[in-house]
């Protein structure tokens, strides 16, 4: 079953480099990686001594808060070029270039109606009124001494996609406005608690401290359900851009609800119909009506490798891996189809798949080298199924502009380039 | 239950700062929390615009990658000052200031023998030799085509801390050389089948592409058990000082084994008795015998909040939580005693717990202002139970170096200052 290629001729430590079979050990491999063989290296003396390794290498504490290699100085933040800053501007996650499901913190995305305010946490307050029996102001000390919990949750941007051509190039461009973290806060249900909620409660209208003053309604079942006050993202306190020192956490639901530099909640019998969610954050149907307060994140998956942009080296094994989300709860499967959409393969999922978090799923695949078009969807414990981009607009129109949850396909070329099959 | 202080002679945006009581709507809760009352502030004005409201705030781009909050520029690596920086150092993860159980990669504990290399993964290669059919030598791109797999798991330095008093003032002090990320890699298993193992191996010898070229040996059922080649740490590529662009993660073994930089592996029959494994990392027994290849970091815990150098503001409330692991598998129970160990309660454990990494526990406790005594104790799912220090003591004796995991208390005085209770 495996053939050794090894030809018994190298000697000393040359080195060959092999362009098939060399790592035909197991099924999923056959087909060939492009390692070299180390023919005949003294066991104790590997090729070539590189220079780091005869000089001390850098001195501890130059870095008190460390950052990437200067050989990654390609992987930042997807951010459009002349952004209008102040006014409404977005930076995407390069998701092509992550593995596994949690958003390093200097990665995480951003979305902004303000711009990003620069928060002295001794001088922030947390006012808690309204239909309230004990109207409260916190700092951001009392809010850590509530009991605390952490979980991991994805956050994305309800306009990820838009449905406007030409959508995109990369797995950042398609769907960058979404990440994951390990929150940590307060449940809101404990911190209403407090304050005595009076039966007439229905809504909590939260606001932010920006310039915009960015304001979301959030019906009170969310609020008691899974809603958290989070002070902390991946074990340190929230950065800036992602609402430090404060911010609202609404698992599943639209980012834009997810109330950044939380200064208010104002509890109410009704939403606020505030901008965020009559003139924008709606849903214009075909017949002309609008579908407001549409908060949920559908099921969604894209593969990030290979993805646009990528280039797959050579035909042989490469395994096919990407994300799944859903705001309903725990992703249930992935399919990936390589033909095109004619056949699906059930993908395996990285354990444990958590309710309202990135999966990651993983199929492995021999390319053949001939074009191909690649894609997944995903399946979530409702039932769920992510639909095709033409499925979608069927129903929606050309005028739908948030909530693109469609499936993403991947055109491969003969010469390994991959691009946006729906371009 | 619940009394509301509210006076009703508050007007306006005028609020007060309540001493206590005022957050008694819970149980757990009572006794107060420090928070204010906002009374009669009018529903859609709350008092005190801030100035980062009225202006735009920063803009995108700023930064392509992020940083924190310039408020949180104390929250770094716990580095000893007048290092000798090229021989052996090590700077530790603020642990008192974390939340959850990811460390945030900028603070992720480092432990060096040669200061950090600066690798250009291009130039990279890892040499696999010795006792299998196929030698070979893989570039990172090589390793990057394997199968990949994602799991969360804690690294920890074997001497954390040693056992040498003062010991040190917070819990970073103490057992900061501990972090947790989720980590992305191949099974070493796969890359050692591919390769071809011969019946004799029994010793996986790696090397690190440091000046030290620090040399562990490892136990081939390790190897074949969980052991991952790792290029990525929270989703972004390993950071220069945990292995750029390549490591070995053994999941609980001592930090050492975990061959950073990764340049060769050895397979051998034998091992290797490097430095690191004969005249370091071994443990001195009392009576002049040293035990060897103790790979194992067992059971442990500590309470990260309150703890050493932090201070109660007042009495009331307080939240206990810190973190336990143990390197055999899964934290099954997590004791915490606020009464200098004469009695115990369960703490609550995060959910989901995870193998080999960190747990994030919590008790509710309500500090009544009398000096205090509080600790944890861990015990694991092979049902081993964190020892005492004096237990440690009794058998291992004042030589023991590694592998120390005690329980360690926190005194708490009359004024809410916390300190180490064994220093």
């Amino acid at each position: 079953m495996t053939k050794s290629t090894d030809d018994g001729t190298a000697a000393g430590s040359r080195r060959r480099f092999l362009q098939q079979g060399a790592l035909a050990g197991t099924a999923a491999l056959a087909g060939g990686l492009g390692a070299s063989s180390a023919q005949g290296a003294p066991d104790n003396l590997p090729p070539n001594v590189p220079e780091w390794m005869k000089v001390p290498g850098e001195a501890m504490g130059s870095q008190r808060y460390g950052t990437p290699s200067p050989f990654e100085k390609g992987v930042i933040k997807n951010i459009p070029k002349n952004l209008n800053q102040y006014i409404s501007a977005s930076g995407r996650t390069p998701l092509q270039d992550l593995d596994g499901i949690i958003t390093p913190n200097g990665l995480f995305y951003e979305r902004h109606h303000g711009g990003v305010p620069t928060i002295d946490p001794a001088q922030h307050r947390l006012m808690l009124h309204g239909l309230v029996d004990r109207p409260m102001i916190f700092t951001v000390d009392d809010i850590r001494r509530f009991p605390s919990q952490s979980r991991i949750h994805f956050i994305e941007c309800s306009g990820n996609p838009v449905y406007t051509k030409p959508y995109g190039k990369t797995a950042s461009d398609l769907v960058g406005l979404l990440s994951c973290a390990e929150w940590t806060g307060v449940s809101l249900r404990l911190v209403l608690q407090e304050a005595g909620l009076q039966p007439s409660a229905k809504w909590v209208v939260a606001e932010g401290a920006d310039a915009a003053a960015l304001t979301r309604s959030i019906p009170i079942e969310k609020c008691l359900e899974d809603t958290m006050v989070v002070y902390s993202q991946n074990g340190e306190r929230l950065r800036p851009q992602q609402g430090y020192p404060l911010r609202l956490l609404l698992p599943g639901f639209e980012g834009n609800m997810n109330v950044k530099w939380l200064r208010r909640l104002h509890v109410a019998s009704e939403p606020a119909y505030s901008r965020e969610e009559t003139s924008k954050y709606t849903d214009l149907m075909p017949d002309g009506t609008a579908r407001e307060f549409t908060f949920y994140m559908e099921a969604k998956s894209i593969i990030t490798r290979p993805s646009g942009g990528q280039r797959l080296a050579s035909p042989g094994f490469h395994e096919i891996t990407g994300i799944a989300w859903s705001g309903r709860g725990k992703i249930r499967r992935v399919d990936v189809s390589v033909d095109d959409g004619k056949s699906w393969q059930e993908a395996q999922l990285q354990e444990p798949i958590l309710t309202r978090a990135l999966t990651r799923f993983r199929l492995p695949w021999r390319w053949d080298g001939k074009p191909a078009v690649i894609q997944s969807r995903a399946i979530d414990e409702t039932g769920y199924v992510q639909p095709t981009l033409a499925e979608l607009l069927a129903v929606r129109g050309e005028n739908y502009f948030y909530h693109n949850n469609a499936i993403w396909p991947w055109r491969i070329a003969e010469s390994g380039e991959v691009s946006n099959a729906n371009a």
